[in-house]
């Protein structure tokens, strides 16, 4: 294995979000540009508004379905820096594991499959997509696609930016829930006022919101808004199956006593209505008896098949202005807004069904068969990919529940970083 | 009148909450003995934990009853500097009305009260005390009071640091409301969530806390809190209608739309339990898709009287234990209490109660009668010379509605200025 290729590809620290890693950026742009045409491929640093994203392309027969491969050569933040064992940007091989930021999230992830590709004789047209913006957004990636809308044109999309279960088992995921956030304010008196002084005569913002705020859940944690679970594609019993058959030890140790029942099916197949923030009046050490004059909150839905984002948001949005009181002056505001997604194998081109057929015999190579799981969290590119050219993905997840993603102590076991290769070689050399 | 004096007094920065200020401080304290000491008191800077204390006497007659003025030296900080329309420490006078920080609060009350003392013949045995941190909760007076608990005996304690109606209407405070401030946190999940990969699995601990605020009022802003409303010394009927008949244009401009029915009696009469502050999770630009691992509030009651702070807190802090969900940690802390205020004149030594009924016409000078009113702030000295000293006050209240107490502009009109000293001469010279 190309164990120091991997070395060194982690030891760019490629922070995204961090205006001093500029230059960590483009060298670890150029490290992949390298890569792709040292093993024949076609490749550029196509610029966008922010970080570049690296394009590559092998092409096989204009006959042949195009498949493209997406990946992130951006990392998260390493703070608190003080929990990490090892430097986060000089990898450490422990006990089958490599230790670094950007392990498994994503570049262990993308180069297994870059690797495969590689080491292919594929039977299909191969392009690569890999961008530097996920970890803050993907801000310019659907303005990328829409500019490289003939030249990205594929007919299914592959990345490997999910979970798996266990060295064992890996996991297609199917679904991904939408997610739409906004911010709600509420204003009451002109200024913060004394809360002696005023006390009694003057309706608080923060009073009023919280029991804004409260109005939108009953007491079981169901959402308490007209409308808001209608429509909703309810999932298969294997789908269900599945869900309650999973391992909660790692939820139930994040969770600690905030655990709510049946967890597993509750990511996967239910919306949520979720404070992401709040915050109003006097916030520092000590008491200021204030009655503040406005209190804020953000708020996200996660959304599933059947929902629409700018429908449930127009409906959590008549919620807000049917319970505010008359005291305050509401402003609902910054919606963003992003569908869920649900893989159908049918919308796929005949050609590429029976290869999804046989991606489940691939997988099941790594020792069991891999679970098909809808997953929580919502990926904007997967969205962006059917919005804008109009095709479907095929998520295979890699990492593992203890990978710590986003935390000290990042990693990506070696034993699914090689068989991962081995089966995106497979992948693209079976027809 | 001493304008010049009045004038070099409120040049001195005097702002107790900022470090950059402790030499201004000193000055204003090396000021006020000066003043002392050149008509003929005995004075005293005395030394606490922070900023210090003005002492200052004059002995009559060991057999007449001593009265003690309180005021204090320190003012607030300027900030927001861009809407001054002069210089906060450069004084102006436009329209009758000195314009600078203090003018008001307290310099020019406690100055004027001091100019009365000093042009006085004296029937009373006079002691003065004017402390340096008012304007950050008075944090060393009590411990200054008790340590000073022999040289400060006295009778009643006399000040002016609350509010009048007019230039032309006085107004004695009888009745301060108490207060007592506490903060609330609720911790759920073992640190902050990706709101996708776990929503729906695990409580919010903003949900849970906003409902908990929530469960804290009725529908109509009444403290939903068993036994909250007990043992409530109902107002007279006088103190009502005189409540009912004020001006509540200032309240009206200041609420705005958060005004609540009868704000004049609710504020003097009624007690609260107010939100000062809440947090929790994301407050930064932007969105960012977490549930937090806890959340927190600030709250303050005031109380009338017939309540006590520390009965009061644990009724309160019972409904929080008692609505709390088992998904979170509720932890309740930084309790501070104090109680309310009431004057009662049959308190007083018999040779103070004359004195008392002759204030009425005294004040009566100023255009009308005094009004007898309570006020719904608190004001801890008061207490604090009630439970250390044993003493009542009497606070007799020459700001303005409109002087900009605390805000920009503070303001101190010259006619009260100069008949509040004349008051004060012919106060203590009566018997």
């Amino acid at each position: 294995m190309n164990m120091n290729l991997f070395k060194d590809y982690l030891r760019i620290p490629s922070i995204s979000a961090q205006k001093e890693h500029v230059g960590d950026m483009r060298r670890a742009a150029d490290f992949l540009k390298k890569l792709f045409v040292e093993n024949d491929f076609g490749a550029e640093i196509v610029e966008t508004g922010g970080h570049p994203v690296v394009f590559a392309e092998k092409r096989i027969d204009a006959e042949a379905p195009t498949l493209l491969f997406y990946g992130h050569y951006d990392v998260q933040p390493v703070d608190p820096i003080a929990l990490w064992q090892s430097d986060p940007f000089e990898p450490d091989i422990r006990n089958g594991k490599i230790y670094a930021r950007g392990a498994s999230d994503n570049k262990g992830s993308h180069l297994s499959m870059l690797l495969g590709l590689f080491r292919s004789r594929p039977k299909f047209n191969l392009k690569c997509v890999i961008e530097g913006e996920e970890e803050i957004g993907s801000v310019h990636f659907e303005s990328f696609l829409k500019a490289n809308r003939e030249r990205l044109a594929c007919d299914l999309v592959v990345l490997s930016d999910t979970g798996c279960i266990s060295e064992e088992q890996i996991v297609i995921t199917t679904g991904l829930r939408g997610l739409l956030t906004f911010e709600v304010e509420l204003t009451g008196p002109t200024r913060d006022l004394h809360s002696g002084v005023y006390g009694g005569a003057v309706d608080n913002p923060i009073r009023a919101l919280t029991a804004l705020c409260a109005s939108l859940h009953t007491d079981d944690s169901r959402v308490d808004v007209e409308g808001f679970y209608d429509g909703i594609i309810p999932p298969s019993k294997a789908e269900v199956d599945v869900a309650l058959s999973l391992d909660c030890s790692q939820l139930q140790h994040d969770a600690g006593r905030a655990l709510l029942p049946f967890p597993q099916s509750a990511i996967r197949f239910s919306p949520t209505l979720e404070f992401n923030g709040i915050c109003g009046g006097y916030t520092g050490e000590g008491s200021k008896t204030i009655i503040p004059q406005k209190a804020s909150v953000k708020i996200s839905c996660r959304l599933v098949p059947g929902q629409d984002a700018v429908q449930v948001f127009s409906k959590v949005q008549k919620a807000l202005v049917e319970h505010c009181p008359k005291t305050m002056t509401l402003r609902v505001f910054n919606f963003q807004g992003g569908n869920p997604y649900f893989l159908n194998t049918a919308d796929l081109p005949v050609q590429l069904q029976s290869l999804l057929r046989k991606t489940e015999g691939l997988l099941t190579a790594f020792g069991k068969k891999p679970l098909y799981l809808r997953e929580g969290g919502s990926i904007g590119i997967v969205s962006a990919f059917r919005n804008v050219l109009g095709v479907s993905s095929l998520m295979v997840g890699l990492s593992l529940p203890q990978d710590n993603l986003h935390a000290p102590n990042e990693s990506f076991s070696l034993k699914i970083f090689e068989k991962a290769a081995d089966f995106y070689r497979a992948f693209v050399e079976e027809d």
